[in-house]
C-alpha cells in the first residue's frame, strides 16, 4: 500500500480548481501512476510515533493518525470485506481513542456499528488486539468483567491497534460484520494499510 | 387524509380469517368519510414514511442511502470545508437514523464528533434542518428544551436532511467543526451532492 | 366512546376458534351494534380509581388502565390523527408510569417515539398535561429546568393524563408527530376515549 | 463478491469532473479481479442491505414494516400468549430498529418492557434469533460480553426478525414474560403472521 497519491493528481494539474485540489491532497488513493513513480518519496509528513519523544520540559511529541491515512485503511478493511465476501462496520480512532472515520457497508448489521466503535476503543485504550483482551476476560481471568468499564469494551475479535513505520501505535481499527475470524482479518488488512 | 382499510375488511364479513379479525380489532375504526370513498384505494393515499409506498398489507418500500452516496457526500462536504478554511467532523445517518459513515478532519474538534452526529440524527428525527428545530425549541417557544429527548438532540445549525432526486428522506448530513453558519454550509455542501 | 365492543363478536360465535375468541376480547373495537345494544351494560368491571380507596390496614385499591382500554384509546388517537392529516408516535402508560402501549404510524417522525413515550411519562409523573407543566419551567419559572429529573422530560403540550369515569387517573397518553397544537388535539382524543 | 463500479471511474480519466474525482479518492479501490469483470455490472451484485436493491449511484431501496402489519403481528402474538397461557409484553420494531408498535397485556411484567424492547432490536441488529446469538456469548465463546454493546442487548430466546414474503428482514419481534422456550413461540406465531 502506497501513500504516493497525490503524485497522479498533481499530473491533472491546472484543469483542477483549488478546492478541489486541496481536497484531494486530504482524500487520496493509490493509483496505477503512483507506483510509476515511486510513491513513498512524495510522503514527506515525517510521523513521530505514539512513543513520543520528549524534549526536555517541553511538552510530549506523539503520532497521530490522519485523515489521510484513516481512509486509506478503510478502503483496505472494504477492499478485504468485498473479497472474502462479507458486509462489515469499519471504525478507526485516533490516539486519543477517539472517533476518527467510520463506514457501513450496505447491508452490514446495525448492531455492529457500536460494536465497531467499541473495538477500536478497546484496542487502542489497552494497546492491544481486543481478542487478547477476552482472553483475560474470561469468568476466572485476571481482567473479569472488564467489559463494564469505559462505557462498555468489546473484547472479541475484530479490533487491532494502529501503528506508525516505527511500531508506535497512533490508532487503531474495529471491525464487525461476520465472524470473529472474519472481522480480524478485515481488520488486520486495514491496519496492515496504516504505512 | 383518510385511511379506510378497515373498510374492506368490515365487508369481508362472516368469511373473515381469524388472523384478519384480529388486525380489524386493532387497526383504527374507519371514518364516514372513509366509507363514502370505498375502502382500499383510499390505501395509497400517502400517509406513509420518506418516499414509503404501501403495498396493500405488505411491508411498505422505503428509499436508504448507499455506502457510495454516504462517500460521495463526505467527499463534497470536506471539499467545502477546504474551500471556506474549516476543520470538520462530518456525520452521515442512514433513513432509520443509524450511523451510516463518518470522518473527522485533521485538527477538528474533539466535541465535534458527537455534536455531529447528533445534528445528523436530529435531522433524520424530524426530517428538518436542526436549525429550525432549534428555533423552535427556545424559551417560551413550543418545543422548548425539546433536546433532552432522545438521548440529547442538537438544535442549532450543521444538521440537514439527505433527499433523493424525488425529494424523499434518505438520511442525514451532520456537520460542526466551526460557526453553525459554516457548519450549515458545508452540511449543506454535503447534502446537495446526494444526487 | 363506548365498551361493550365483546357484544359484536359474541355474536359471531360458535365459528370461531377459542384463540381467536379470547384474543378478540382482549384487542376488541367498538362497532355499530355496540350502539344498537347499549354498551356501558357490557362492561361490569368497576375500576376503582388512582384516587385509590384504602380498606383498612391493608393495601391500596386503585385503577390502572387495561390493554383492552389502552387500544381503543390508540385507535381513536389514530382516527384524529388521519382526520387532521397528520403522523404520529402515540404512547400510552399505565397507573404506574410504565410503557403499556406503543403505536408509531407509517412516516411518523422517529425522534417523536422517544418523545411521545416521555410525554406520557411526564403527564403521569405530575397528573397534569405536560403544557401546563411547561408554563412553570420557563427560565425565572418555578420550575424551571425540571425536564432534566426522571430521564429526561418533556414539558410542551402533547400528554395528558388518562382518567377513568369517576376522575381517577389510570395513566396517560403522550403524542407526538406534528405541532405542538396537533400533538394536543390528538392526545385528547386518545385520552378521551378512555370511558 | 466484488464491487468495482472505481473502474468506471477510472475510465473517466481527464473528463472527470471534480466531484466525481473526490468520490474516486474515498471508495475502495477496484481489485484486479473487479477490472477484469467489467466495472459497472459488478455494482448489482447483491452486496446490500435486507432486500436492498441498488440503483446504480443512488440510494438503496428497502422493504420496511407497515403500521398494519406491526398490528397484525402484535395481535397474532396476543392471541398465541392467551392460547398457552401467558401474559406478555410483546415489542416491534422496524428495518432501522426503530420502536413501531408495542402491546403489555393486563398483568405481564414490567421488568419485560425493556427486555421485549430490546430483544426486538437485538434481532434486527443481527438478523438473527436473539437465542442463536446468545449461543455464542457465553463465557468462552466467540461474542462473550455482546451484551454490552449497542446501550444493551439481550440474547436469550424471545427476538425473531420479521421478514417479508422474500425473505428480506423489514422489522422484528421481541417477546418477554415467561421462560424463554414459551417467549420464543408468542414471538414465531408473530412473526410468521408477517405474510
Amino acid at each position: 500500500m502506497k501513500r504516493s497519491i497525490r503524485v497522479g493528481y498533481m499530473l491533472m494539474g491546472a484543469a483542477m480548481a483549488g478546492a478541489v485540489a486541496l481536497a484531494l491532497t486530504i482524500l487520496p488513493v493509490a493509483t496505477a501512476q503512483d507506483a510509476d513513480h515511486g510513491g513513498a518519496s512524495a510522503v514527506a509528513d515525517g510521523h513521530h510515533g505514539a512513543g513520543a519523544e520528549h524534549p526536555g520540559a517541553g511538552p510530549l511529541t506523539v503520532g497521530d493518525i490522519s485523515d489521510h491515512q484513516a481512509h486509506t485503511i478503510i478502503a483496505a478493511a472494504v477492499a478485504k470485506a468485498v473479497e472474502i465476501d462479507t458486509k462489515m462496520d469499519i471504525a478507526i480512532v485516533d490516539a486519543g481513542g477517539n472517533l476518527k472515520a467510520f463506514l457501513r457497508m450496505d447491508g452490514a448489521w446495525l448492531g455492529s456499528i457500536d460494536i465497531a466503535i467499541k473495538k477500536a476503543k478497546t484496542a487502542r485504550y489497552f494497546d492491544m488486539n481486543t481478542g487478547d483482551i477476552g482472553g483475560l476476560s474470561q469468568p476466572g481471568g485476571p481482567l473479569y468483567n472488564i467489559e463494564h468499564s469505559n462505557g462498555g469494551l468489546i473484547t472479541f475479535p475484530g479490533g487491532i491497534p494502529i501503528k506508525d513505520a516505527n511500531g508506535n501505535v497512533i490508532g487503531a481499527i474495529g471491525v464487525s460484520g461476520s465472524s470473529v475470524e472474519n472481522d480480524h482479518t478485515v481488520a488486520q488488512a486495514g491496519a496492515d494499510a496504516a504505512n
